[in-house]
């Protein structure tokens, strides 16, 4: 039923990670770095083999027409008889012919494969109703709008708050997390000590004349893609290399990227001119605060710096247990390079986000059980490497496999699953992708992205994160608070400690100005180095010992120093929390639902198709119209009535009295995902028609309100409404 | 009850208000601005009858002192008599106790007017609990924080969303709004047009040895409210023109200010350094969008102008019809030059704003007569320019007499009384201010404040103003897109319209190359002086006629142009819509709220004060608390079933489970404002407590969360709960 009716499987990588912080940015990747990119695309090192034998068979169709033509020639330089010169020039044109054969079944195989002109065919169709309808709009249009900002007119509004709330119940609510909401300007001095200052950057090359700057890596990539869809006469071999460029392109250094850029000729894609060296470009948009201008500061590129720099308070709040999840939603801030792909690459967004505390000794989650039986597409790194698919996947199994790291990064990846799937993304069209070794920075236990297929590819629209204790140790270090929890002992534990005492006195003896320095190094020895000192110094009396702050070996005998093993009673154990941080892309995860819930279908008549969005309930902008049949005052009365009563059951609705033909007035709604209309055609009863079925039940006026309240908020699904009340057939409450 | 028993009558100043556009900022003023200023401390012309007397009587009785002083001192001068000379001193020591006593009551005077030490004392007890339970925090506070900035805590947070969601509810579901949702980001030039880059500013002084920078009109305020309160020696003449200064603040030029601040010798509060001469700062965080920083930027100071520049797209939405209403709600930002007063007066807030289109010749309201009986307070110009206080009307009354301007108008001050006094705003200390004719831009047809008495004084935090067609036409006119609407007539209507044909042969031959500027002088005739150069013409012939575009005189001859009336026909009105503006500033409304709602009450042992926040069940953070009595495996397993059911109604609770003493943990609970406790004390029923009342009901374990449901959902009143079911009494549930 839905116009996209192929799934689609291509896995065309989908630019850098929405909400992954620092992690998300390829650019400055170092390995070294705690800031090592998280994010790579999905690289499946087998290739097509259809493509391949086509373009190999093309390529030897191509010598056999140029050795015929060839033949053909000679033929006629040497005049050779007309009847061989004609079978000759017959084979060359057979040989073209099959050449054309191989070239439309390439061609096809392409773009079948890529399934670009449906998807945008497809992707046009979508779009257009939404706008049409105000779902979103460019923001500022009457000036010309700007790239990457966009509106949400009424119903994606609406669809958006309720998306919102819901995720409020699910997460929030019913697990009880810490909600907060701090603000979008933030210091500079937040930003310095989580790394979005130094290295929350892309890679941006300029047009030498104009100066129009383009992001570099996506230049290579369109012009791989340009190269790999439209250029027949690749070879086999240039077609892997095009496809290796596009897997690495997330790796590539500037250096490597400017190299490339160069040796394919790649140029300004407006106006030809030659493009700069790429160099690093900051994402975030930058303010000062304050009337002096000395206050640095920016709009937060995430919403998770405002818990970390709260955790103390948040802690004392939990009564200073663990594990505890703070939440946040709020607006998040890229300012883009060149922002494209409508609503999923924009400079202005929603983040949801949850961060989860929890002890690193300890990753159990006691709802676990609530999820454990939970399957689904789940794609981790060896089926990844191993160029095979995404497979259903138990989710106890996954954890008990260790293929996702512990038991509470198991839990919100089926709270993840259960909160999309109930939003009305498809679940065949939902997976989850672990993050491949390389790349994750290299502090982060494990990584899982819930990807939904769109016309655009698969997009990452949540990514659930263990980033063990890195943000709290950044904060910590920064800003002098310490960021810990404590383990109080229900008694205190014996435990063994190193004691290294340096006799002062003999030291000072022996070196005496330098004597601090000696004491300092000897007490920052380790447990090892200590006790292999202590055996030297035990075997030979007098041993050879590098103090760094002197930057020489100085002699230590047995009589300066004291190194032993001693019982210590500790009350509490004093930790840095791990963090488990899920979050959510919210404008991505709208635009994906939008996809997922539209489907056309022939009008009545049978000489248009009508567009409808299948949202459920939760999402639907209007849960429900009222529409009298016909105009007439009585039956508008009753309309009025429904109407009122809805509003005070808190069910958001439109009420329609235009002379409209109810035809067209349920094709408006279907348009706008209204899942339930009350049409009034007598003065004792109505109809409900439900909108993918089309069916009608009839119900008494004064219960019609009621039955739409129990039906929306999922207390009793239409089937079962169905089977109670009498049904209604009518030509006219068609389209 | 309250601890802060007295009403606060005062009506001091409060700054600039919080949402009302460019229209707030007082230092741009001039008479023909259309962005004149809209906001002036309220003035009372009349001056405090005892405060006056008492600095008159103390002046005097200083000139007593003085001169019997003097008597004293000629006597002993004189060698007069002991006797006598004692009986001077006598008669200068009660003249010395008279005037103390009449300081005494000055003091008293002033201090009981200003009420300061006990409002301060009763903020403090406030903001200390709300610190402590983390309503709120200063925000990035562990790297010192930066003014003007907080973050909501958990509890704040959850109320936050809670006001938001029944503003949702009470304005765009009940009114059938078209919520939208813009950036923050938003391009120059949409804030060029609307007059912010040019005008939203302050004006602000520097230090001049350290740069430090201060609101200019701060300074000369706390200089005043410092004199009138502390030096008791000013005379009350002195005091009138200290009182005349402070109701000027807002009107004063940038130059009047510096004159201010040089005559009273005011110098920078920190340092005592002087100060440079006042000059406007723009209160817009700037920033640049894209990467070449060629398009400047601004975070919006307001939400309303991205319905403004869509008014096209959400009229066409709307069926081409008015009236309507779009809403939007969402984070706003204004760069303070030195933000104080907690959390009334901050960089960054959350507004939420309503634009109700309306035909300017039709501002009536359908649903009027639902908001029509309410009677609440109100304070027209009438009243505060007569020194008179806020009264009681009745709303119907106010728009029947032309108070306010017109139903609509009237119809959403009575819709924001009823939210407001809805969320728990107490009805005495809510009143609804009118601008002053000065107040007001010159386009505004008529501008009510909904202000909220606090700590500091009256706070404006509903802004409701009639803004006719100004910001429409302000976009039209600089996007060059017409923000206008149709009015489609049922028939065509026959019209008189003026014609003005000049004949430009005649003119041609009369004035050769200045023909075209005489004919669209003509043209451009407004009607009534078209019918008076007819008339001239026709009695004299020739008339002389100014051309500006010329800068002179012509002569018209009566054959050169020829006027008259024609009958037309139209078929529709063009016309730009007025646009009424409720909007709200949410988080003045909140800690208005927190005011309104704090209580203390003795413990049970009568030996310390526990706080309560009386939150209405919409406000409050977390409906219901679930307490085993004990720690018992049965009561604990009960009350997490109860709260299993809790969570499925969607009833935002607490499960408590410590040992900690029911007293206890009942105090800490009406501490976060929680309005229900459900204490399991056996395995078949349980008694639910009521905050307040502290009441408490025994109810079935199946039923307590249904009954929890009803009560806090409003469906059921504690009354008729209290009714209903069994009455409970344990001394062990008390504090």
């Amino acid at each position: 039923m839905r116009t996209l009716s192929a799934v689609i499987t291509s896995s065309t990588s989908f630019g850098h990670c929405f909400f992954h912080r620092l992690t998300l940015r390829h650019s400055h990747k170092t390995l070294t770095s705690p800031l090592a990119p998280c994010f790579r695309r999905h690289f499946t090192p087998t290739m097509a083999a259809p493509e391949d034998s086509l373009r190999k068979a093309l390529a030897d169709k191509q010598s056999e027409v140029e050795n015929q033509g060839n033949q053909v020639r000679s033929l006629k330089a040497g005049k050779a008889a007309k009847s061989e010169i004609d079978a000759a020039i017959e084979a060359l044109n057979a040989l073209k012919l099959q050449k054309a054969s191989i070239e439309k079944d390439l061609q096809a195989t392409l773009s079948s494969a890529d399934g670009s002109v449906n998807r945008e065919a497809f992707r046009q169709a979508v779009s257009n109703t939404l706008e049409r309808r105000l779902f979103y709009i460019k923001s500022f249009n009457i000036y010309g709008g700007v790239a990457g900002l966009y509106d949400y007119g009424p119903p994606g509004c609406a669809v958006k708050s309720n998306v919102l709330a819901f995720w409020r119940q699910h997460f929030v609510l019913e697990e009880n997390m810490l909600e907060v909401d701090c603000p979008c300007v933030t210091p500079e001095v937040v930003l310095k000590a989580s790394g979005h200052v130094e290295k929350f950057t892309d890679l941006m090359v300029k047009d030498e004349q104009t100066g129009t700057c383009y992001r570099a890596d996506h230049l290579l990539k369109d012009f791989c893609n340009d190269k790999l869809q439209k250029d027949l006469n690749i070879t086999a071999e240039r077609a892997k290399e095009l496809k290796h460029v596009l897997a690495m392109l997330d790796d590539f250094s500037a250096e490597e990227l400017g190299a490339k850029i160069k040796e394919y000729g790649i140029v300004s894609p407006d106006t030809k001119n030659p493009l700069s060296d790429p160099y690093p470009f900051n994402l975030m948009f930058q303010t000062s605060i304050g009337p002096s201008g000395l206050i640095p500061g920016y709009l937060r590129p995430e919403t998770a710096q405002g818990i970390f720099v709260n955790f103390k308070d948040l802690y004392y709040y939990n009564g200073n247990k663990l594990p505890f999840a703070a939440a946040q939603i709020g607006q998040a801030f890229r300012n883009e390079i060149s922002p494209r792909q409508g609503l999923l690459r924009v400079r202005e967004f929603t983040l949801a986000e949850i961060e989860h505390f929890v002890d690193p000794e300890d990753k159990s989650h006691p709802k676990f059980s609530e999820v454990a039986e939970l399957e689904f597409l789940m794609f981790p790194r060896e089926l990844q490497m191993s160029g095979e698919s995404a497979k259903a996947i138990r989710l106890d199994e996954a954890v008990a496999k260790g293929i996702v790291n512990n038991e509470t990064l198991g839990y919100f990846i089926g709270r993840v699953y259960l909160f999309l799937t109930r939003l009305g993304v498809d679940k065949k069209r939902l997976r989850f992708r672990q993050h491949l070794a390389n790349e994750m920075a290299h502090y982060a236990a494990d990584c899982w992205d819930a990807e939904i297929e769109s016309s655009y590819g698969w997009i990452e629209c949540v990514g659930i994160a263990d980033r063990s204790a890195y943000d709290l140790r950044a904060h910590s270090e920064k800003s002098g608070e310490a960021l810990v929890a404590h383990e109080k002992f229900p008694e205190p534990r014996e435990v063994e400690v190193l004691v290294i005492s340096p006799v002062k006195k003999e030291i000072g003896l022996a070196f005496k100005g330098s004597q601090k320095n000696v004491v300092e190094a000897l007490e920052s020895m380790k447990e090892k180095e200590a006790f292999a000192l202590k055996a030297d110094l035990e075997s030979k009396g007098e041993v050879d010992f590098y103090v760094c702050t002197l930057g020489k070996n100085v002699s230590i005998k047995k009589n300066m120093v004291k190194i032993s093993k001693e019982k210590k009673k500790e009350h509490q154990r004093v930790f840095t929390p791990s963090v488990i941080e899920p979050s959510f892309g919210i404008g991505r995860i709208i635009y994906c639902l939008f996809e997922h819930s539209y489907y056309t279908r022939a009008s009545k008549a049978g000489n248009e198709q009508l567009n409808v969005f299948a949202f459920p309930s939760i999402v639907a902008p209007i849960k429900c119209t009222v529409f009298p049949l016909v105009q007439n005052q009585k039956y508008e009365d009753i309309a009025k009535d429904i109407s009122k009563s809805l509003t005070v059951a808190g069910i958001s609705h439109k009420i329609d009295i235009t002379g409209t033909s109810i035809g067209k007035r349920y094709a408006r709604t279907d348009e706008l995902g209204v899942p339930f209309a009350i049409t009034v055609d007598t003065t004792s009863s109505v109809t409900i028609r439900e909108r993918d079925s089309k069916d009608q039940i009839r119900v008494d006026v004064k219960e019609a309100a009621s039955v739409v309240k129990e039906v929306t908020e999922g207390l009793r699904s239409w089937a079962d409404v169905w089977a109670t009340f009498p049904h209604h057939s009518s030509a006219s409450a068609d389209e």
